[in-house]
C-alpha cells in the first residue's frame, strides 16, 4: 500500500530505531463503516516518538489506503507515546494499513468489517421487556480454575475465607449458568467491570482499570468474554457492560507513564471528591465545590481523568465504541456518572448512539432526590445543560420508595406513601420506563438484610420490582436469600454464590441444594419473572397508581391486551380492600388470577389481603 | 342616558316588579380603564329575573353610555339571580350607568375612575426587599371594642379563654401597631382573610367567606380596611391580602341560594379532598383520584366551587380584581392553591397581572418535595401544564430545610445538609427569589416550639430567614417567643399577642412588657431585620452556598456593592472554621462585621464559632 502514498517526509535527526521493541497500539484495531471515522491511534513504546519521522502532510492528509488518510501525527511531552490521527472515509475497505514508520516496516493496523446487526447481535438493546441480573464475576461461580491466579499480576491472593481477596469466580462460571438464569426469568446480564484490574488488592470489584484494551485474565480474558457474550446471544440473552470513564487504577500504564501532565486531575496532595452531586446543578454552587466534586479523586487508588483534555476524550470514547463493536454489547452502564464532566458524557453517549442507535445506556446516580437523579439523564427541565443519557440506576424508587414502603410505618409522607410520591415525580423524566429499578447492588446492603430477613416483605418487594415501571435489575443471589450489609465493609454484600465453586457445601443453583425457605422465595421470583416475560402490560404497558390509604397501595399495569392489578398491603395484618375506587381499571373484569398461586379471585365489592403482601392479579373478563 | 340607547325590547308577560326590594349587585361597582373590560354583573333579589325584560340586542349590544355596551342578559335556573354582561371600551368615561329594568328606574351602576399608581399605591408589589409579617386579625390586637360582636351575625362568641371563639382583634388593632412593626423591620403585612365569615363558629381564621364583597365587620369592615391600607401605604408599608378561590363557607348566600346546580361540586354525600397534590402532576394518576383531589370539599363547612363554570370563573376573577383596585393591595396570597382548577388559576393570575402588572401573587403549597411545590408556580419544567403563578409559600425550605437543620443530627442527607440540598434544587424554579420563606404560620407549629424553646436555635433560624433567598415571612409574635403547636388543635398556634387587649397582664409590644429573654430575641430579630432593610446583598444580591461539612453551613449573599457571609454552626459545641475553602468570596476582604453584635472579626485563617449560631458577617475590605 505504501507505494500509493504521497509523502513529504522530513526525517528527524534521530535514527529510526530498528530494534524490535514492545509496541502497543490503542485501539488495537478499528472497523470500516463506523460513524466514528476520525480515529486517534495511540502507540506506546520505549521512546517511540523518536522513531517516527516528522511528516508534512497535504491538507487532505496522507493516503494510507483508499479512503484512509493520516491527517496528523501528534507528539506529547512523553516520548513513549505517539498519536496518529486517521480519517476513515465511507469508501474505505477492510484490510491492513501501515502507520509510518516504526522500525523499517511501520506498524500494521487492521480495519475490520463491522459485525452484523447494527454492531450488536441484539440491536434492540435492553428495555423494560428485560429482567437484568447483576453479577460480580469474581463471586458468582468459578468455571475455570486455571485462571484463578495469573502469573505476573500484582494480586496473587486467592482466599475465599476473606471478602477482600480474589475468590476465583469467572466468566466461564457465568456462562455455565446461563440456563439457570434463563429458567429464573433473567434476560440480561450486567457484569461488574470485566476489564483488567492489575491492582495490588481489592480487585474483586473491577472498577480500577489498568489496561482498557484487556479483559481481566483472572476471569478468562478476551476469549472467555467473547464466549460468554456469544453464548448469551445464542440463547436470546443480553449482556450489559460496566463502563468507567471517571477514573482508572493507579497501576494503569497511562497513569504510571503519563503522556503529559494534562491527562489527570492533579492536586498538591490527595484530594477526594466531595461526593456531592448537588454542586453540579445547584444555581448557588461555588467554583471551589464544583472543582472538588468533579476533579477530586474518587479514592486514593483511582486517579481522576482530566476529561477536558481532547486526547483523553478520544481515548475514552474510542474505547467505548471499540468495546461495544468488538464484543457485541447490548447495554452500557456508566459508573459514577455524576462525577464525570457532563458535556463530555454527552459526547460519549452521542458517539455510542451514532454507531449503535439501539444501545441502552444508563448511568449510576447514587444521589438523593428525583430532581438530583433526573438532572443526569434525559429530563423535562428547561436548563442550560441537558443530559442525553437515556436513564439512571433508580436509587430514588429504592431509598425513597420500596425500602421505606416495607420498613416504615405508614404515614402522610412515610411508608408506602413515599413510593407513591416518588413515582408521582416521574414527570421530571423524559422516559421513566427506561429507568433501572432495583432492590440492591454490589455497593449497598442486600435487601433481604434491609427487611430483616422477613420473607413476606422480601416477596412483596420482588412483586413490586417485577411489576413496576422501568427495567428491573436483580443482584446475584437475591433469589436464594443472600444477605449482607456494608458493615463492616462492602465485601459483605459481595459474598460467593453457594455452589459456584467445586466442593461448596451446598449448591444453591439447584432446588435440592436450597432450603425450603429459599425454594419458596426462588419459586416466587421465578414465577413472577416468567409471567413478566410474557406480560405485555408489564413489559410495555402503562402504569396507573392510586393514592395509598391505610397502608395499602394499588397500581395497575395495562395495555389493550392485558390488565394487571397489584395490591401492596404493607400492614402486618390482613386488610379488606373495597374495589369501588378502582372502577376505571377494574370495570369489565370479573376475576383476577393470582399470578403466583394461580387461583382466581372474584372482583366483587372487596378483596381480603394477607398481611404484608403484594398481590399480583391478572384481570380476566 | 337611556335616550341614547337603541333598544329592541320584548316585554315579558310578567309584570315588571315595581315594589322596592332588596337588590344586591356584584361587583358593587367597577372602573373605567381596566383591561378586564368584559364585566359580568350579578344582580340578586327576590325573583328578580322576573322583573327584567327580555331584550334582543344588536350584535354590538345595547349602548348604556358611550363606550359601555350591554352585550347580554343571562338568566339562570334560580330566578333570584340575573346577570348582565357589559363591555366597557377604552373610551368609556367614569359615571353612572343604568341596567334595565328593575322597578321603573333600573339599577344604577357606577363606573369609577381608576386609582393612581397602576391600581396600587405601591406599584412595585412585594419583593425580596420586603419583610412580611403574617397577622391573624382576630388574635393580634383589639383596637375597636365596638365591633367585637356584631348584631345579627351568627357567631356571637367572644371568649378569649378558648382558642375556638372570637377574641375581638381587628384591623384597627393592626393599624395601631404599624409603628411597632416598622421599627421591628417589617415592610409588608399579610393578613389572614379579611372578608366576611358569617359562620356559626371557628370564624377566627377567616377562610370561609360568606359574602365576597363585604369586609368582615367584626374586624372593622370596609372602612377599617381602607384606613389600615392607607395608613400602611403612608408609611411605605405594603398589604398582602389572603385570597380563597377554592371554596367558600356554607353560609355564603351563593351556596344557600345557588344560581343553578352547576356552581359547586356535588357529591352523593360529603366527600373530602384527598389533600394529595401528587395526583395533579403524577403521570400515572387515576381520574378518580384527580377528581377527588380537586372536586372533593376541603372540610364540611367549605363547599368547593365548580371552577369549570364560566360564570363562577368570572365571579371569582372579578372579585380579585375588584379587591386589589378597591383597596390598593400590594400582594395576593392564594389559599390552598393546589386544590383549585389550575388552568383557571392561570386565568385568575393573568387577569390580575393584566390590570396590575407589578402585583405580587404567591400560592399556598403545603406539599412535600421541591418538584411538587415548583409544579404549582413558574418553573423550569417542559410539561403540558405551565403555571404562571410567581411563587409559592416555600414549605420545602422549612420542612426539608431550616427545621431539620436545627433539629436533626448532621448526616449525609440529614441536618443542615437537608437545607443545603433543598436550596440546590432551586434550579426547578423560574425565580427562586420570589419564593416566600418562613418558619411558621397559622396552620403549623410555632417554630419556637419546634426547636423546644431553644433560643440559640431560634436565633439561628431567624438569621437564616433574614439572609436567605426569597421573601421572608414572619408570623405575629415570633419576635416575642410565642409558642404553640397544633396539638390538640390549630387554635394553639393562633393565641393572642399579649398586650393587644386592654387589661392584658403584660404588653409585649413594649420593651418594658417583655422579659429579658424576649427582649434578647426581639432585639436580635430587629437588628437583623433592619440591617436587611439596607442590605442590597440580601435584598437583591446573589446567593452562593458551600457544601456543609461537620455540621457547618456557609453561604454568602453578595452583589457589586456588598458581601454578607453567613456561617451556620449547627453543632452544640464551638467549632473552628478554616476560611481557605471560601477564598472566591472572601478574597479582598480583611474583616467581617458581626451585624448583630457590631464587632469586627478578622478574616484570617479561621473563625471560631459559638455553638448553634448563624453568624452574619458584613465583609469589609
Amino acid at each position: 500500500m505504501m507505494n500509493r502514498l504521497v509523502l513529504i517526509l522530513v526525517l528527524l535527526g534521530a535514527t529510526i530505531a530498528a530494534q524490535a521493541q514492545q509496541v502497543a497500539v490503542y485501539p488495537t484495531h478499528w472497523w470500516t463503516g463506523m460513524k466514528w471515522d476520525k480515529l486517534q491511534v495511540m502507540v506506546r513504546g520505549e521512546k517511540i516518538a523518536a522513531t517516527i519521522p516528522m511528516v508534512k502532510m497535504k491538507p487532505e492528509g496522507m493516503e494510507l489506503a483508499p479512503g484512509v488518510h493520516l491527517k496528523q501525527i501528534r507528539r506529547v511531552a512523553n516520548s513513549n507515546y505517539i498519536f496518529f490521527d486517521l480519517e476513515i472515509a465511507a469508501n474505505a475497505q477492510p484490510g491492513w494499513i501501515t502507520l509510518p514508520f516504526v522500525g523499517k516496516k511501520g506498524i500494521k493496523y487492521e480495519l475490520k468489517p463491522r459485525r452484523m446487526g447494527n454492531g450488536t447481535a441484539y440491536a434492540k438493546g435492553v428495555t423494560s421487556e428485560d429482567l437484568m441480573y447483576l453479577i460480580m464475576p469474581d463471586r458468582f461461580s468459578n468455571g475455570d480454575e486455571s485462571n484463578d491466579r495469573v502469573k505476573g499480576m500484582r494480586d496473587q491472593s486467592l482466599r475465599r475465607d476473606t471478602v477482600f481477596n480474589r475468590h476465583g469466580g469467572d466468566l466461564k462460571g457465568v456462562q455455565n449458568h446461563l440456563d439457570y438464569l434463563q429458567d429464573l426469568g433473567v434476560t440480561a446480564i450486567w457484569l461488574n467491570p470485566v476489564i483488567e484490574n492489575d491492582m495490588p488488592g481489592r480487585t474483586e470489584h473491577g472498577y480500577a482499570f489498568t489496561d482498557h484494551y484487556k479483559i481481566e485474565r483472572r476471569i478468562g480474558g478476551e476469549q472467555a468474554y467473547h464466549a460468554l457474550v456469544d453464548a448469551a446471544h445464542a440463547k436470546g440473552m443480553k449482556i450489559i457492560q460496566d463502563a468507567v470513564y471517571n477514573h482508572i487504577g493507579t497501576e494503569h500504564f497511562l497513569f504510571k507513564d503519563q503522556p503529559d501532565s494534562s491527562w489527570f486531575h492533579r492536586w498538591p496532595k490527595f484530594t477526594q471528591t466531595s461526593y456531592k452531586d448537588q454542586v453540579v446543578f445547584d444555581p448557588y454552587a461555588s467554583a471551589a465545590d464544583k472543582k472538588l466534586m468533579s476533579d477530586g479523586w474518587f479514592v486514593p487508588s483511582m486517579p481522576d481523568w482530566d476529561q477536558s483534555n481532547e486526547m483523553v476524550q478520544r481515548f475514552l470514547i474510542q474505547h467505548a465504541i471499540w468495546t461495544v463493536e468488538e464484543f457485541g454489547i447490548d447495554g452500557w452502564r456508566v459508573d459514577t456518572y455524576a462525577y464525570n464532566d457532563l458535556p463530555f458524557m454527552n459526547r460519549c453517549n452521542q458517539a455510542l448512539y451514532d454507531d449503535f442507535p439501539k444501545l441502552t445506556i444508563f448511568g449510576e446516580t447514587w444521589v438523593h432526590g428525583v430532581p438530583n437523579q433526573s438532572y443526569f439523564c434525559e429530563n423535562n427541565f428547561e436548563v442550560p445543560f441537558k443530559s442525553n443519557l437515556q436513564a439512571t440506576t433508580d436509587f430514588q424508587t429504592l431509598f425513597y420508595g420500596i425500602q421505606p414502603a416495607l420498613t416504615q410505618p405508614f404515614g402522610w409522607t412515610e411508608g408506602v406513601n413515599k413510593l407513591y410520591t416518588t413515582l408521582a415525580q416521574d414527570f421530571l423524566y423524559k422516559d421513566p420506563m427506561r429507568q433501572v429499578i432495583f432492590l440492591d447492588n454490589h455497593d449497598i446492603a442486600r435487601f433481604y438484610s434491609v427487611v430483616n430477613e422477613d420473607t413476606a416483605k422480601y416477596k412483596a418487594a420482588f412483586a413490586w420490582l417485577l411489576t413496576s415501571r422501568g427495567i428491573p435489575q436483580m443482584y446475584y443471589g437475591n433469589e436464594i436469600l443472600m444477605a449482607g450489609t456494608t458493615s463492616p465493609n462492602d465485601g459483605y454484600v459481595r459474598l460467593d454464590f453457594p455452589g459456584g465453586w467445586k466442593g461448596d457445601k451446598a449448591n444453591k443453583f439447584t432446588a435440592a441444594g436450597r432450603t425450603a425457605k429459599e425454594n419458596q422465595v426462588f419459586d416466587y421470583i421465578r414465577k413472577l419473572a416468567n409471567f413478566r416475560k410474557n406480560s405485555s402490560a408489564i413489559k410495555t404497558g402503562k402504569l396507573m397508581q392510586f393514592v395509598p390509604y391505610d397502608g395499602v397501595y394499588v397500581y395497575f399495569r395495562y395495555d389493550a391486551q392485558q390488565s394487571v392489578m397489584c395490591i401492596m398491603n404493607t400492614n402486618d395484618k390482613a386488610f379488606t380492600l373495597g374495589l369501588n375506587r378502582f372502577a376505571e381499571r377494574v370495570d369489565g373484569f370479573t376475576t383476577g388470577r393470582d399470578v403466583v398461586m394461580d387461583v382466581k379471585i372474584p372482583l366483587k365489592d372487596s378483596i381480603t389481603l394477607q398481611p404484608m403482601t403484594n398481590l399480583v392479579l391478572e384481570l380476566k373478563p
